[in-house]
């Protein structure tokens, strides 16, 4: 059922990114509510829910595309929540952000950095 | 010294991509020798051998934001072949490819279960 | 149901990308099943699925993109097939690669050309 | 005549993005008035001129394609009023945000609806 | 005149790029002719033809820009052939491939070393 | 020795970058020190330190390249006071933007000319 998948994407967007992917979901309410829709069933209701791969290496690779991607900061930020929330440390997210120096660049690198201490600060916590 | 980073990157890129990363390495020998070496040293010889991240996870990384980039078919390929060769099974790196397409579109997980279909042919293993 | 998106999106697929659409679903059989059902379900059954954007616009909005994005030409090529399928004549193609110029620069437009000359000649038809 | 191709272009310029695009030529005009003359020689003047591909379905492809890069956020919005001007609704502005979702990722559908929502409000209208 | 300025190009183009530009014209001629003229007209007859910049450092910023975006292959061959022509050396060409490690990575490096290798061949020097 | 890179490298980042260059380092120190010690090595030490470029032609190929990829404004900014620090004039720096409207499109150089106008007027200098 359309609600299953629903419902097992909410569970599994709470875990992981909090607060913060709840104010995604709800920043689409007035504008395209069916695209909240479809952000909570597919990513979050069918690959997060994939058994196969643990939620600290699906946070891992998210974090590291998007760093190298380096064209969508407040989803990278939403990630980095993410990525402490489901057991990685400050210090790996680091490690992350350093090692896209070597396959998107420098630039990408330090933008990764900037984002991980704005996330940093807003938990509380240096790293 | 010099030296100490470059015989540090060499052993990480064996242990790593092992003969697909030592191909890369040979292949700059005519054109590019300093970058030879320069590519064993920051990489390997500084960035993977820090202790602050598993090599599991690092590889995670590399193949994530390789698939995402979408333009760098010959290094992903030695990547997937560097997951699997540090922990990861084919499964696990087809995951990571299917989870791509929330974060960088359906072709760029096409294109990088392309790759991993000819790596996992290479090995002589469909997964 | 599941099985409602699945059905709708095997039916749209079919409509817009033909025999190119039915073959990148077969190439996944072996590697990536689910990647499979999934591809069919999202992008078929729920997005072109919607009737605010009639398919002749979809298609065009995703043959830009392409060109624009530049690192998937089997998707591409799928694409430009859609096009066709659905409504744009050869020209009409032949525009939007041009108008990518503008946006992504002349590479950009220059491989789109390309991909257009190898669709329209699979087809039998030089525009 | 260099002439023609000028005012072809002011013409176009003025008919497809209004207000937003005469702001950006003349932001130009201070540090590099030629590049304001040949922004609108060349897109306007030669390419949104040419008659086989109707305006509507030029901005639908524009849109699309700086959704899909994600990194000109100031050009997409002069192109979504662009898209508004020449005849495309709210509604389909979104539409094809949500698509992209499919070619380049869920982020940058995302900021693609981000940019939209800040044109729509600077029209005081929400959809 | 439109004239002057199609001529003005022609002139560059084969300047630059010699044999390997004038390639990509022709290969216009049956899908895109007018796309051809633009090619000519625009970069060539407009913006290389500035005297502003001298065409060693215009080269320089073409091959490390498609370098750096790595998903114009054929493209960055036409103008390692271009910055060959105009006075740079193998030497310098190499350097720019490397540097480009820096600021998009070593795999657009790496492709770009293979790009440039290619060059070299084709024209009989390895260096 | 190690610190024989580092000081050759902080020597050149000071040449080349200024008080920018500092500045990107010094903020590195809390959340990423031994990025801000790779940052001046392999870049700085390594790379720029090569005497087969010259270091116009170097920061003309950095200023492409990060004004192609659109997606990194601060490290543009400062390789725009780079390029006016070892030689460009402001001249040859809007050149450059205005040729990477053929490369990568027409927002990529109109984002770089607004990175290059913050900069002339940080700087004092119109142009």
């Amino acid at each position: 059922m359309e609600k299953t998948r629903y419902q097992r994407g909410l569970k599994n967007l709470a875990e992981i990114d909090g607060a913060a992917g709840q104010r995604v979901v709800e920043s689409l309410r007035d504008i395209a509510p069916d695209f909240a829709q479809y952000l909570v069933e597919f990513p979050f209701g069918d690959i997060y829910n994939r058994p196969d791969l643990d939620l600290r290496s699906r946070e891992i690779a998210t974090v590291a595309a998007l760093t190298a991607l380096g064209n969508a900061r407040p989803q990278l930020e939403v990630h980095i929540h993410g990525a402490l929330n489901v057991g990685c440390s400050g210090a790996e997210v680091i490690e992350i952000m350093m090692q896209m120096a070597v396959y998107a660049g420098f630039p990408a690198a330090l933008n990764g950095l900037s984002a991980a201490r704005a996330v940093f600060a807003e938990r509380g916590a240096e790293k």
